[in-house]
């Protein structure tokens, strides 16, 4: 039954990114707890860059300034 | 003093329906919990059909296999 | 497919009332969607007097004014 | 670690007032909770006014009669 | 930057569970998008079982009536 | 209109915390946006420990080690 939002910076996502979103989270939480996958909803928000802020600063001003937030 | 949230995927929602839908949720639950309806807040949050899935899969995939969410 | 929250402050609504909720709420969405129910998730989180506050001021310290959300 | 939603109608908000309810929130939110910036993020998320209602009507209605929610 | 909400009933999730729903949805997301670790949050929301519902019914009352939402 | 959550892992926030909490952000976004303040809600979520985790990691295993969310 478990609905899974995840919220990210609209910063190019494709369509087959948001597709294994959706098919390894919902296997990961079917999984650990043994929930029919049929109850289980995965919503994905985009957010533009100008309304996400970290640090105390906007993400967009971040990304104007070369800080990523990259796996290193 | 609820703040009620309907997310649901953007598939051609008209204004109209989504006046009803504020009207009928609002009027449901001031009704029900005998609350002030000006301080009831209904949000309807539009969902790209690639950005939702159930069952493991993405939303608009099951769309173009003619898989729906229609009541029956 | 909706997902409906409904938040609202922890003041004693009776498990009859959830009850309430979650079925008209539900009748009312998927009516007007047109949408099958089985998809259709109704969550009730409910929130400490404490912890909600608007006009600046927390509900706790408002429902000890006398100050209520009721109806009218 | 807190993470603030701010959810508000689409109503020409500017890029400089969201880097200012970033910049702000965050400051306020993490001088109260003693919390590391760094850990705080901060989304706005702005809904369009027909999909926002208050007293079981739908904003851009509300907006056509002349009523705004503007600070009086 | 994504943050990730996990909403799910309340009915026996162990902490091994919780942390191990917090490793892998960390996991998949960062490697699916390329992002940080540190930025990335993961909150796990437990909701009672009167207070969800879905096919208009709450989920307390189903349970009573031997419906789970278990893996088949 | 805004409505403003803010989700923090529960760790001994108090009363008069939460009250400030609401009050200053209550001011900050109230202001920017000169919005009436009447209409603006916060909901402030308290999570507990074992329920968050950042950079893959559950909160309460990162306290047990010494590792806070503490400004430095």
């Amino acid at each position: 039954m478990p609905v899974i939002n995840i919220e990210l910076t609209r910063e190019g996502v494709t369509r087959e990114q948001k597709r294994a979103l959706i098919q390894q989270v919902s296997d990961v939480v079917t999984n650990i707890l043994n929930k029919d996958p049929n109850l289980t909803h995965v919503v994905i928000r985009e957010i533009d860059t100008d309304n996400w802020g970290y640090g105390g600063e906007q993400v967009s001003v971040l990304r104007e300034q070369g800080i990523t937030a990259d796996k290193k």
